[in-house]
C-alpha cells in the first residue's frame, strides 16, 4: 500500500504507522480490532495528517464504519475499492474473496457487493464466493512463498473457489499479493486476481483533488523541479508499536527497500 | 498448562489471563513481550494470587529474568522446569529444543542448559539444537493437526533435529503439544518428547508446600471432603483481553472442555 501511494502521490508527506507488537489481527474480534484501529487513527491525528488510508483489511472490514461516522477527516479502507474494481473486472459475475476469518465473518465484502449492486440495478448477477486463509500469512512471513508447500496450501485452500469457477479474485489481506505466483498458478492464467492497493491510492489522490488538498507539486512551491528519486525522504515518517528494527528488516519484503529511521510508536497513550 | 495446574494441586483457587488481544508474541521483541508480560502480572497480583506460573515460552524466554528480579512474589517460567526434565531423559547428551523465532532467538535454553550444566559438571556432555517452527502455532490453531500438511512442514523443520541425532526434544510452545503426534511420527517412536507443564505444576505445588502456601484440602476446612469433579467451579476464574466467546470456543480444543464464565481483562489499565 505505502509502496502505491508513493507511486501516485510522490508529492505528498506520508505518516505511516504499523501496529507491529500486537498484529496479526485476522483472529481477533470486531471489539478488539475496533479498539486498536481507533487507537491507531489518534495517533495519525495527532501527527497531523489531512487523511488516513487504512491498509488492513480486517481493520477495513470491523473499524471503518465506526472510524467514518466519528471523525471529521477522510478515511479510506480497502474494502470498497476492491469491490469496485472486481465488479469491473469481473465477465461472468462470479467472484472471489480470500481474506483472514475475521474479513471472511464480518461479512463486509459481501455487504459492500450488496451496497454497489442496488447502485447499478441492472448489472449483471454477481455470485461472491468467500474462503479464509489463515495459513497464507504465517507462510509469507516465513517467507516460504514460491514453495511446493505453499502450492499445497494454496490448493487446499482455493478448491471452493475453482469449483465455483470464478473469473475474478479479490486478494483480501495485505499479505496475501505476496503469495501472487502460487495464487495464480492454482487458480490458473485466465483468473484476474485483485490487489485494491493501486485503487486505494488513486482514491485517494482524487479525495485530496476533490477537497483541494493536494500537495502543490515541488515547483509551485518555488522551487527547482525535482524528479521523484530527489524528494525529501524527511517527508516520510515511519512509525511501528514494536521494536523498529525488526520492522525495518521486513521493509524489504514489503516495501521491496529497505527503511531506515523507523520510530517507535506508543498508540494506547497520546 | 492449566489442565495440569487443576490436576496437581485441585484444590487451588486459580485465576487464569489469557493475553487473546496481543497473541501470538513469538515473533515479537524483547521490549514488547517484557512489556506486555509486566502489565499481564501486574494484572494478576492486582487479584490477589500468590504465586505466579508464565505458561508462555516467549515470555518466559524474554521476561522471567527481569519479572523474578522486581516481584516479591514467586514466578515460575516454562523453561527451566523443561530442561531439569531433559537433562535428567537424555541418555546421549543430545537434546533438541523447538520454539518460535523469538524462544529460540532469545537463547534462553540453551543459557539453562548451561546454569544446570554448571551445577552438574560430572554429567555428560550435552549437545543442544534448536530449531524455530513459527508454522505449528498457526497449524495447531487452524486444527490441521494430523494433517498430511503438518506432517510435511513437520518433516522440514525438524530436519535438523534428526541429523542431530537427539533422544530428547523440548516442546517450548504452548501450542506445540497439540501436534505431538505429528512430531512422534516424524521423529521416531524412541525419541522423547518433553511438554514442561506436568513439570511447572509440580514445582509450583513444591514452592507453596516450602511456603505453607498450599490450599488446605477441602476436609481440614471443615466441610466434608469433596471429590475434584464437584469442586466448585468459582474458585476458578478466567480471564481474556479479547473477546471472551473467541476463547470459550477455543477452550475445546487447549483445555479438553468448554469453559464458561470467561471475563474481559483490561490489562493496559490497572
Amino acid at each position: 500500500m505505502v509502496k502505491e501511494l508513493l507511486r501516485v502521490l510522490p508529492q505528498e508527506p506520508i505518516v505511516y504507522l504499523g501496529d507491529t507488537a500486537r498484529v496479526p489481527y485476522g483472529n481477533k474480534s470486531r471489539e478488539t480490532v475496533m479498539k486498536f484501529s481507533t487507537e491507531n487513527v489518534l495517533f495519525l491525528l495527532h501527527h497531523d495528517v489531512k487523511l488516513i488510508v487504512i491498509a488492513c483489511h480486517t481493520s477495513s472490514s470491523f473499524a471503518l464504519s465506526f472510524l467514518e461516522r466519528h471523525f471529521r477527516h477522510p478515511i479510506l479502507g480497502v474494502i470498497e475499492p476492491g469491490v469496485e474494481m472486481a465488479l469491473k473486472t469481473t465477465r461472468s459475475g462470479r467472484i472471489g474473496v480470500i481474506g483472514t476469518h475475521a474479513t471472511v465473518g464480518s461479512q463486509a465484502y459481501l455487504h459492500a457487493f450488496a451496497r454497489r449492486h442496488a447502485f447499478a440495478p441492472h448489472g449483471p448477477g454477481v455470485r461472491v464466493t468467500q474462503v479464509a486463509c489463515p495459513l497464507f500469512v504465517p507462510l509469507a512471513e516465513e517467507g516460504w512463498i514460491s514453495d511446493p508447500l505453499a502450492l499445497q496450501v494454496a490448493r487446499r485452500y482455493l478448491r471452493p473457489l475453482q469449483e465455483a469457477r470464478v473469473d475474478t479474485l479479490i486478494l483480501g489481506c495485505t499479505h496475501y499479493p505476496l503469495l501472487k505466483r502460487v495464487i495464480a498458478k492454482v487458480m490458473g492464467p485466465k483468473i484476474v486476481l485483485i490487489d485494491s492497493a493501486q485503487q486505494v491510492a488513486l482514491k485517494a489522490k482524487e479525495i485530496l483533488r476533490d477537497l483541494g488538498l493536494l500537495h502543490p507539486p515541488s515547483h509551485l512551491d518555488g522551487a527547482p523541479s525535482r524528479s521523484r528519486r530527489s524528494f525529501p525522504a524527511s517527508l516520510r515518517r515511519f512509525f511501528v508499536t514494536d521494536e523498529p528494527r525488526h520492522f525495518e528488516e521486513l521493509s524489504i519484503r514489503f516495501l521491496g527497500r529497505r527503511v531506515g529511521g523507523v520510530s517507535k510508536a506508543d498508540v494506547a497513550k497520546l
